[in-house]
């Protein structure tokens, strides 16, 4: 049989990070291709007391259907962590999401039509770039300085093509690790100020910073143009699949028909357990455990690129999150690197999948939350030899 | 600010049965507007066993994110069952979902461009029409009969309008209680043949039959253009959210790009817990208990209508599954009479929102599983006098 799949579907692009996964079945091979938080700090023993004490206290109500928006003590403690940072939000406009990829999808729904303009930022999180594309959206690539998104290629993006969002994500950015200065974040906001642009700000980091100090969300500069999504995935664990949308009122409304037409509601033993588990430990504790861990293995990467990578390799310095971005010379290219460094037993994402367009890319994205400082230390001493190879044969 | 929504969330409609939810929180009323399980079947104690045995032995693995096709083990237990009713899969046609209203979005997705045509049956599942709106397609409605889909309706439809899918519930169809004949399956598979048309026959309730005897599903007899549905919210709990697909490998690669993008994989944990509970627990004897309820309830429903309500209303009477139709004469309306049956303390869910076109109905949808015996014979005696009112108002 012949099947009619939807053009929709047709021009939405596999994960690539799926296509690394086969390299990682090899025996010995280092990788930092994932996008994995350290399961050391998983909190198994809390979260199984908290399981217990849902099913035996409220098992029949937290094994039935419930409300769309979510479980409100839930919202609530979302709530009152934005409160405690200064944001001031209302329960009304928090949804709970199967993980913050969902609020992707929901956002697709309710603001994109076929061929609607959509900007992110260059590179961008490639996991956004594959939910938007269900869509068949526009996008416009703004780039990522140091400091945060180019103000004036945003304004030019914005003014030309009057998209429908810009997607950000301005905390340790997924693939860069590039974060947004305040100037930058009150610029970003100054901008869409009196356009019909929403942001969607992407914001699964903010409470893994391990150096230097909190900023607030460009929400808080932009707060009725700006949906803002959140996740438990980084400070307890992603197998809950329990993240958030905070959206004004009316933007709300629209999320709220969508989820429930997506999938009625998220996994509510899940919410139940994750809230009981908060209510019950010291979350900040539990997160000062995980940044001080996180500290330690960006370091011992860092350490370890300036001891074995050749000059011309330039990389980030993240200040929080997962990742940091490697960049090799112009006209070198991290997929024809990939294929080098498998043979010494190393992974990495290529740059190309983080861009709408699909071009070449002579950078890779590198995670270092998922080994330990001494695997981290030989993984870089073998990327660095493959690299070495690979320029020697492209010199 | 102006909000710039997509074509798509703005055609797509809010679920009646949430408005209906307002009337319930009054004291006293009876609902039979509800689509809930009921709670005393819900296996807590062996579900909390079952989360206690998982995060003592498996517990950072269960806690982390994981493939987006769904555990294996419980892929193979849900392939076991098939094959022990003849359905011949492997795993790899079987991914599991955040519930099978998921699966629904995840067609719309894979098949669905703006305008493409989509057959339902009349009155259909209203969760399906709202899931499929969100992609803007033009519903063509075939008439259910005692039997099942009107065959000769059907094939007019699918040679009229060349529909990507049928989306049909042959087991105890929500929201009428009708099942499809094993000769009307045959007949409706038959008109599928060598047609590009596929189906989507979701199958929430087959194993809640009650009455009768266990029939095949359609996709027995169209394997390769058939997606069948199915779900463990009603065998074991909706609460934990998990739902499955089955579909032929090219339309599974398709399905699972969209489940990737949609929210990147099940929640595992509850997938981790569920089929742990499956492997210590006898399901079958669960479901016998289910069943035996479900019917007592059912015929609880039946006999205090054939005692109270007038002559002229019709109603089915369902071999399994959680619903019944009730049907008065025509020219009169289910939602007029909602308003004289709050009055009465009694809720149900009027059949306008079954229709894809929202036309007028003098048919409602009566739910018996989540009220007992007696509730239910006091909620028909009230709902019958609230009839006998409206009814000499329109006479």
């Amino acid at each position: 049989m012949q099947y009619r799949f939807s053009k929709n579907i047709l021009s939405t692009p596999k994960s690539f990070i799926r296509e690394i996964l086969k390299f990682t079945q090899t025996p010995d091979i280092i990788s930092f291709a994932g996008g994995l938080p350290n399961k050391v700090y998983f909190p198994v023993d809390a979260v199984r007391e908290a399981a217990d004490k849902v099913l035996c206290e409220h098992g029949q109500e937290a094994l039935q259907y419930t409300t769309t928006e979510g479980y409100d003590p839930l919202r609530e403690f979302i709530v009152t962590r934005y409160k405690n940072r200064g944001i001031e939000i209302t329960k009304d406009e928090i949804l709970i999401v199967s993980g913050s990829q969902q609020a992707l999808d929901l956002s697709g729904k309710v603001f994109l039509d076929t061929g609607n303009h959509v900007v992110i930022e260059k590179p961008g999180y490639l996991g956004a770039i594959q939910a938007f594309s269900i869509f068949s959206p526009h996008f416009h690539e703004v780039s990522l300085n140091t400091d945060g998104i180019d103000i004036s290629e945003l304004k030019e993006a914005i003014k030309k093509y009057n998209p429908k969002f810009f997607y950000a994500t301005p905390n340790f950015q997924n693939p860069s690790g590039l974060t947004y200065s305040l100037e930058n974040r009150k610029s970003a906001a100054e901008v869409l100020k009196d356009t019909e642009t929403v942001i969607i700000e992407d914001d699964p980091y903010s409470e893994i910073r391990f150096l230097g100090e909190h900023l607030p969300p460009v929400k808080k500069f932009a707060h009725n143009n700006s949906i803002l999504l959140g996740s438990f995935s980084k400070i307890v664990a992603p197998g809950l699949r329990i993240g958030w949308a905070c959206a004004p009122k009316q933007i709300m409304e629209k999320l709220v028909i969508a989820k429930q037409a997506a999938d009625l509601h998220t996994n509510y033993l899940a919410q139940r357990v994750l809230c009981q588990y908060l209510y019950d430990n010291d979350i900040d504790k539990h997160i000062a455990r995980i940044r001080a861990g996180y500290l330690a293995q960006r370091t011992a990467m860092i350490e370890a690129m300036g001891e074995y990578f050749p000059e011309d390799i330039t990389y980030t310095q993240p200040e929080g999150g997962m990742f940091l971005w490697v960049t090799m010379p112009e006209g070198f290219s991290a997929m024809e690197l990939l294929d080098v460094a498998v043979k010494y037993h190393v992974v990495f994402v290529p740059g190309e999948p983080f861009y709408a367009d699909g071009r070449k890319s002579n950078s890779m994205r590198l995670n270092y939350t998922c080994s330990d400082e001494k695997t981290i230390r030989e993984g870089i001493k073998r990327l660095s030899n493959a690299i070495k190879e690979y320029a020697a044969k492209k010199r």
